[in-house]
């Protein structure tokens, strides 16, 4: 962290909060440009339009998300570091290497200067970590009262360096379907914060690239069928959509998924499902039967708490998809589309 | 225009205006997804996590940009093509083919939904004239009164087809300025809008995709050292920013830069300097001299104002550049760089 705390390079006893005209085209966004931006994220060249870039390869992967998490602090992470990870590994979910992202920045005039210069630090530290360059990107400041703080959002390139198809329609009866760790720090970490609860030990968010296990699973040469991430909606929706696609039943048993203690008491304490909560560092793996011993044991190395949590009992004769879930005491029960909104604004 | 007034494709009396769960994962995500957005940007497969391409080329261009104007609909456009036409046209900049976009949406709770309806209509009208495929975005969902009712980001890939540089390091001494029409309707036109003004013609947004004079350019084989496209900030801006980056002075004959006078009245009663409005269908090319009579027939095709502005006159001996500039009556003056905010939210 050491190098990411330096002072903030826009002289604060003039600039001390974001004016509308850091998004207005002339000095001051071009202050913050070639002062904070371009310097933190190691721009190579002066700023242009659009950055060239020479990709290895002709098959890649193109993504984007917009980041507008509440509170844009907390446990485990912040909405710089968020920005990072989860574009990231929405690339990752597709069996690409991660290469560039941009960054888009809609700021809210008045906006602390040092509050910026924090999340710029801290989303140059997830990119280094995650192995990707911030190459292009663009600032707007809104009008006060017409944002909230910070609205991030970043596009990534990654490229496709194997010939597996993953994606939902390639899932098929037999599939197991892999966990890459516990569930619902992420969602539970937020709310956290929002309603002011205090557990006894804090929860971490898992905000996190999950890019490394996926390129491990592809260097080993292990059959992936499908990755999904456990973003808004969390489990439930992830299953619920992959199902959908793919027109099969997938089956789970909850007793193998992995969930800590205080998760699971503090879900019980809010009223939420775990199966709904949000993570920003967690995927599913649908993996043949022949190589899920060796694709768990990869996820384990990263992260013991790797699991199979189910399979993919059958195609479905409708043309929607179909979730159950063995409970804890061996009923049956379909895991439905998360209805309605759980939790706001959790990413 | 007609193909773009279908109606509403989600059920209004259930979902008049855009909610929270719009956003959050769940159904009403999923519906919006499926039924609005998929079917009227043509996506190909269902929904993942990102889109696999296969470029026809490894060189490529890449950039974002935000859009947060306000109003969202003016004369000659809206958030949604001007969304299109912006980033398009910073992939044009680059001397690429634009071909791919990215759509982020952000969105106010309580956004009539008809009105988001219209705007991505727009955007896909604007995306197929452009010739460009919006092929993977995202929608988050802001409480009231944390937003403005609809920003959009668009992250752009294109492809470049030749060998040329097209960069502000390029310019060189003797290369002339070309500007490729007239210079403000952007501007004028939302200022109009925002402070109730009526001209005697309405003034249009000159928003528009400039990609086919940018290729036509190249495809002719003409040799271009660099362009900018004219948005916040001006002529003026763009022409300090290149300016700066490659260390020239440039100097501009005033009476050569097109304006109507439509235009040059409404900057008259509103105090601005048409030098710094915001345009977003113009660009600047720096052509070296054998160069220009090719290069202005051909952008004349696409507006008969096109004009020739200026040069490049010199290489300037400290590290900054230098714009300078005729006036109708002949004294010279320093043009400097946009301080402070002129226009905020034009783009």
């Amino acid at each position: 962290m050491s190098d990411f705390n330096l002072s903030c390079p826009i002289p604060l006893d003039q600039y001390p909060q974001v004016l509308l005209a850091h998004g207005g085209g002339g000095k001051l966004m071009n202050q913050l440009i070639e002062q904070m931006f371009a310097p933190t994220f190691q721009a190579a060249t002066p700023p242009h339009d659009s950055i060239r870039l020479n990709l290895p390869s002709e098959k890649i992967a193109f993504t984007t998300d917009s980041y507008v998490i509440n509170p844009l602090f907390f446990p485990g992470g912040d909405i710089g570091s968020l920005a990072i990870h989860g574009t990231v590994n929405d690339l990752a979910m597709s069996g690409a290497r991660p290469l560039y992202l941009s960054a888009g920045f809609i700021l809210e005039e008045g906006l602390d200067m040092t509050l910026l210069w924090r999340v710029v630090q801290s989303m140059q530290q997830a990119a280094q970590q995650a192995g990707v360059q911030i190459v292009t990107g663009d600032t707007k400041v809104v009008d006060r009262g017409k944002g909230d703080g910070i609205f991030i959002n970043t596009a990534g390139i990654g490229i496709i360096e194997h010939e597996q198809i993953i994606a939902p329609l390639s899932v098929a009866v037999g599939d197991q379907v892999l966990l890459s760790g516990d569930l619902g720090r992420h969602g539970i970490a937020i709310m956290a914060v929002r309603e002011g609860l205090a557990f006894e030990t804090t929860i971490e968010s898992d905000s996190a690239s999950v890019a490394p296990q996926v390129l491990q699973l592809l260097d080993a040469g292990v059959e992936i069928h499908c990755l999904r991430d456990l973003t808004r909606g969390g489990l439930a929706s992830a299953l619920n959509e992959i199902a959908s696609s793919a027109k099969v039943q997938i089956h789970i048993i909850e007793r193998a998924v992995p969930l800590r203690e205080d998760v699971q008491g503090a879900c019980e304490i809010l009223g939420f499902d775990p199966l709904y909560v949000a993570n920003e560092g967690r995927f599913i793996a649908f993996i043949p039967p022949d190589g899920v011993d060796q694709a768990l044991g990869i996820l384990k190395q990263f992260d013991p708490q790797a699991a199979v949590i189910g399979t993919v009992t059958a195609k479905t004769t409708d043309s929607f998809g179909l979730v159950t879930l063995e409970s804890g005491i061996g009923a049956t029960r379909i895991v439905d589309m998360l209805s309605g909104e759980q939790l706001p604004r959790i990413c």
